[in-house]
């Protein structure tokens, strides 16, 4: 198990090091990516050298966000030594890629995800925050780093990602005041929503076809959605897809498949009351008691019996 | 033209005042009810006898808002005597029909919109507020009257109604400190979220229906929706329709057509840029510089050329 570290812990051993490897989560959200991009800048202003990596694809859909073009991806065999590896916004080793390897450093964990498995040397765990982002903002104060205004754009779209625009039960009033402070350093709240609703007519053009594949089972309570290999396409931003089903009367759990390929289904699970984390964990994923994510390495059809069955196994046991 | 008040001088009208009418505009949304309800609710705390009154129906998408069973429809002819009418959230006159007429007592108009025509006895403008309830949760501190929860889950709605569930421009850090506040009380984010994205099975299929109505003019500058006569149900909350045309990339200027009746078409716009109040204004409607709404008593083909014709004109005018 980790060494769990408070937050002056944590603030040391970022003043002890000078090359400084930060590294998030795969299928890289707006929380991996903000709050890597600010912590990275910050760091970059106390000295550090800093080299920020995540080993999967970025989606264009982040290309507005200040530093996107910084990340690098390793290579198998790669041999990077730094003073501290920082793992960032992710729950377990396996949500990294292959930088635990090529990293030579101590690993410190700074993440917000209940699922966390303790797997880092160091770990900074905070579950009440919404968003690794906020846990950053903390981190700014105690290092005394003045946030500018690219950085604060950073968390402002870290926290609002993983807090969904302040409507999940995760948004705390320190949460809210977090964000209230980011826009007074002169974030512009209409400008971030602009680019993270932004959508293209092709976007709209797939919500209609995934909206046609609503359906629902064990009574209504469980809806369902599916972006099929067919229609799939890494450019176009479905995360937000799974509200639909979500926000529907009667439904406790909301989930999607994504034909990521003919054999991989990329599975997003929202509920109600139901700890989905529980589930999306038993299949390798992560995420949060409400809102948690998983790969299935079979066909959509089967991955969504497959996840069906465990829903519908879970909801009996807890009965709703 | 009314006269100017402080809050101070709003709070002195309140308390010499004993029976209180508070009034909101048709077409009610969730700052219009959901202010009127806080303040009634405040103003009965200080022994106050409160009557509240919306001239139009009520959607039954607000059930969930404690109290919203309390509003009454005054009729012509009616004669009420009060100590104070309060024009809650309306900047015009003609925005709350029958009550100035029946409410024999000085006029009070508490609101937050630029297009305001200074109608009323006494005038408190915020224009920088997100949201009436915004305004009333000042109110509040300044009549010492405790927020309690449902106060507070009544001012959380009104608040994230008019700043778009803070992706507006009008969120400030002011608006987000007071919605922390709110939180702080016991409002729970998740709850009224659940509230105000639920949607039914129809809503879903309508959503279908008016995603395919979607059309661009003016270079794609322009984007539309409609909902036709014939798919329109009153039961069926429409308003978050207008987001999809406004977060299309290259569109600057959103447009939803509602065909109430059949020669009379409600308006939506919302804009980027371009200041759709003015436009709303000169059709008898109202609104935000961005977010403005207004009838046109014509059928819905009609009532599209009059609406694109005055906007093409006002973009060529402001080159966008």
């Amino acid at each position: 198990m980790s060494k769990k570290l408070t937050m002056p812990e944590v603030a040391a051993l970022f003043e002890g090091a000078k090359d400084i490897v930060i590294v998030s989560h795969i299928n890289p959200d707006g929380d991996a990516l903000g709050s890597t991009l600010a912590l990275a800048a910050g760091l970059r202003k106390k000295g550090k050298n800093v080299v920020i990596s995540i080993d999967d694809e970025i989606s264009s859909y982040y290309n507005f966000m200040p530093g996107i073009d910084q990340f690098v991806r390793f290579k198998q065999g790669d041999v990077i030594n730094a003073d501290l590896l920082v793992i960032n916004d992710a729950s377990s080793l396996d949500r990294i890629g292959v930088a635990a390897e090529c990293v030579k450093a101590p690993m410190l964990n700074i993440d917000h995800h209940v699922s966390n498995t303790g797997f880092a040397d160091y770990l900074y765990l905070d579950v009440d925050a919404a968003a690794t982002g906020e846990v950053i903002f903390r981190l700014f104060k105690e290092l005394n780093i003045e946030i500018d205004l690219q950085m604060a754009f950073c968390l402002y779209v870290a926290i609002v990602t993983d807090c969904g625009y302040f409507k999940y039960s995760n948004t705390t009033p320190h949460c809210m005041n977090c964000a209230a402070e980011l826009l007074a350093i002169g974030v512009e709240p209409d400008v971030v929503s602009d680019f993270l609703e932004m959508k293209s007519r092709d976007d709209i053009k797939l919500l209609s076809k995934v909206l046609e594949t609503l359906a629902f089972e064990f009574n209504g309570r469980i809806a369902t959605i599916e972006i099929s290999h067919e229609n799939y396409n890494p450019d176009i931003a479905t995360d937000s897809f799974i509200h639909y089903p979500r926000y529907i009367d009667g439904v406790e759990v909301a989930m999607m498949f994504k034909g990521v390929e003919k054999d991989v289904t990329r599975v997003s699970m929202r509920s109600r009351r139901l700890d989905v984390s529980k589930i999306a964990l038993s299949f390798g994923g992560g995420g949060h008691k409400r809102a948690s994510g998983c790969t299935i390495y079979k066909d959509m059809a089967e991955a969504k019996k497959i996840m069906l069955a465990s829903i519908v196994d879970e909801m009996g046991n807890c009965n709703g």
